[in-house]
């Protein structure tokens, strides 16, 4: 849906064939914009090719899942993966390699138990939320109140849940461009204090999943302070998590029977103020402009249940993959490329931290911003500033991704990636990824090397390479383009 | 492979054209044998064909995966599975319905947590093999020995081991008829006490499994009391532990780091001795022969992780579902058919009990047993006793259920299933599934319902029906097929 009119555009941008390499093309009244340099063309193609040929990326992202693993936010282990990060960039020949610290609230799991105590007595499978407050050690038992649909729970009126455990089951559905999680991502987020708001004392959703594995999705979730039940009272914090999808369905099928379904549930999460995360910096810096930067990246924090590759080691690998491959060019681009491997992505820390390392006259130097955060399979479209799709930069990133079954779509990046989202003013872009399979693992322990399609990781690192490249080393002003009327 | 003779036998048994329904077909010489009167083979398509349109084995194998789900043996659990599964039989309009008990020592997981310690900090996925000691309470540290191959394992010198956590990631093949399983099965049967003969303080392999799933599976262990290792020193027995796949191959990356790896681990299991276990018996008294038995069932614990819906809820379901069609029909079978749920099986308690229970006077009047204890996918051949295949009984069967895709194999089965391996002297029969994916779920927590293929599973209770209903209203000897020359 999201890329629906991408077909024309193609079509629109790629599709005459005057425009034949070596030689620059003229331009034709109310034809297609000029192709960029044939040169700039040239190296882009190679770009991409040499990543399909190669194996950039995988190594790095088999360091950091194996060496490092698990790297929750503002952890030991984030620590050492910062670490990792800026020894592998300084080994790889970037530049200005450091770690940019901020302060945060780290939240560490516990114990997350549950049992269905009667009418079925059996053991749940869950994972708490980030960021979910504690249980007392010795659990709480109370008995369900189980929603079919998240609308089901807004409508139940406050106070009717009193004393009892809410639980969602509503499932969400498969998309390729993560709509379906966009939809749902509320019944995770704000459930906790919808119920709390109606009495509940403690809230379960079926993961915000695609799978069926016995394996939950844990994500965060946002306490409203000011999210009030009855006039001055806010809603209390309740414990919450995310029941694997077979068992959200169990809960589902003992509904069936109509008896009261008792559950004792035990989460025993901390919190240590005062930790520190870091974003890691690496550049290239550019040879003619070297003020003016073309930011990419991806985040290094992970949840704790996996390893962390598809989210976001692939990212990470990607991009600095990418640039390494720009890196080894005869000469750097004119303008810097800048890698920031963001911490604490996950909690909802980054985005804020970065754009107060980078303040306004960096921003305003900044050319194009975009991150690689929806796993490592095939890239399908790209998504330009306002203006720029039918702009020369466009129809030549189109010329060279086409070969690898991707397009510049005409839909205008709507954003760049949410560790991008506090940055003011920079123009944005999208490589769009296919998501058919990412909320199968989304979140999970089942986060794991694994599950990468080497190949459909390296047609990511062409694309970046390819993108990247053309805005490092051309002219284009993304911000012109965007103005013109 | 093990099936690959049933094609030939396809084409030898029901490929003439001359035996067409009604009226019974004379026999040629040399041709194939006559079927079983008319009434008999349409009697058994009708089944054949009311399982396939029905719904006869889902309702019970969701009401077990439910109401009770997992059902350790010896435990409460199995003991309400033993309750509730007479219930049902009862009310289905069974006779004979009873339990008979047997003591046994139950075992019981307790904690299971590891952790590498050095180098590359990190949370493992593990589960205790069923039967496995328990570490001390606060675990054991030590340095991995990593094995490639079960066979390098068993390479190593006596006292090599010595203080090591022994590990074997060999991979299991997957295989559709289990023999990948059985050629692997002794990593997990035999490895613990090779191990500790070496000198290994613990053991871990790779999950016996297809799957990449983060999810590791259980099974027995088998320590051996007179293997020793020193002469008059038998092997200690040493804890031991399966990985989840992606662990296994995370300790295989880390090894090719070079540097040692430490582990720690934690299983605190504990057993409870004097415990019992029951098989659930329920009968459909034969109206002629009610001495002469046909022996069919499933057996009715489960580990404890998963719900037991493919081990082995189906193939409780999948028997008693295609008794009761036989049960709704209007008279009974000249035999009678017994439908045994063993319990204990997955401890291998239960072919030992139920043989007790039923000595060699019963064993003796046992015309053919079978067990169905292979998932729920699809049954693709029938093995039958030596000679029976070429029997009027085996073409009247191959009739039958080539049109739900399955056929009378020339081969002879070698065994009826692990619960019926004490029997002496009894006819054994398998129908074999399609155990593809078998080994995807197989003893993990995701073994739940909702991985059962309901058309797969009519078509097995099809299969099973025409079978049984064969078996007991005809008058086939198998003992007699088998002792001609």
């Amino acid at each position: 849906m999201k890329f629906g009119l991408g077909i024309v555009a193609m079509t629109l941008l790629g599709g005459s064939a005057y425009a034949q390499l070596p030689g620059t093309p003229p331009a034709m009244p109310d034809g297609p914009p000029p192709l960029l340099a044939p040169q700039l063309v040239a190296t882009a193609e190679n770009l991409r090719d040499k990543a399909l040929e190669g194996n950039a990326a995988y190594p790095l992202l088999e360091g950091l899942t194996t060496e490092i693993g698990p790297r929750l936010a503002a952890t030991d282990a984030e620590h050492r993966a910062a670490e990792w990060a800026a020894a592998r960039l300084k080994a790889m020949g970037f530049e200005n390699v450091h770690l940019e610290p901020f302060k945060m609230t780290a939240w560490i799991r516990g114990q997350e138990t549950a049992e269905v105590v009667s009418p079925f007595p059996q053991r749940l499978v869950l994972t708490a939320l980030g960021g979910s407050v504690a249980t007392p050690p010795e659990g709480i038992e109370a008995e369900v109140a189980i929603f079919k649909t998240y609308d089901a729970l807004l409508a139940a009126p406050v106070g009717s849940l009193a004393g009892k455990i809410a639980v969602v089951t509503q499932p969400m559905p498969r998309t390729g461009d993560g709509s379906g999680y966009g939809a749902s991502y509320q019944i995770r987020g704000l459930g906790p204090s919808e119920a709390a708001k109606r009495g509940a004392v403690a809230y379960l959703l079926r993961s915000l999943a695609t799978d069926e594995r016995r394996l939950p999705h844990t994500g965060t979730l946002q306490y409203l302070p000011n999210f009030s039940g009855a006039p001055g009272r806010p809603a209390p914090k309740i414990p919450a998590a995310a029941l694997s999808v077979p068992d959200a369905e169990q809960l589902d099928r003992m509904a069936l029977r109509g008896k009261p379904i008792r559950i004792h549930l035990t989460l025993t999460p901390t919190t240590q103020p005062d930790a520190t995360s870091y974003t890691v910096i690496g550049e290239l810096k550019g040879r003619e402009r070297p003020d003016e930067v073309v930011l990419i990246g991806g985040h290094l924090d992970s949840w704790d249940l996996g390893t962390g590759a598809i989210d976001d080691g692939a990212g990470v690998a990607i991009t600095a993959a990418a640039a390494k491959l720009i890196a080894d060019l005869p000469e750097r681009p004119r303008r810097t490329i800048r890698v920031a491997l963001f911490g604490a992505e996950e909690v909802g820390q980054s985005n804020a931290s970065y754009a107060a390392a980078h303040p306004a006259a960096d921003q305003a130097r900044t050319v194009i911003a975009s991150e690689c955060d929806f796993g490592a399979d095939h890239i399908y479209a790209v998504d330009l500033p306002k203006g720029a799709a039918a702009s020369s930069f466009g129809r030549s990133l189109g010329r060279v991704i086409a070969p690898i079954g991707a397009f510049v779509s005409s839909e205008t990046a709507k954003d760049g990636g949410a560790d991008l989202e506090s940055l003011v003013g920079v123009p944005l872009a999208q490589l769009a990824q296919d998501g058919t399979r990412y909320f199968d693992l989304h979140h999970t322990a089942d986060d794991t090397l694994d599950k990468i399609d080497r190949a459909q990781m390296n047609q990511n690192v062409a694309a970046w390479a390819a993108f990247t490249y053309l805005a490092a080393d051309s002219d284009v002003d993304f911000r012109a383009l965007a103005a013109k009327p």
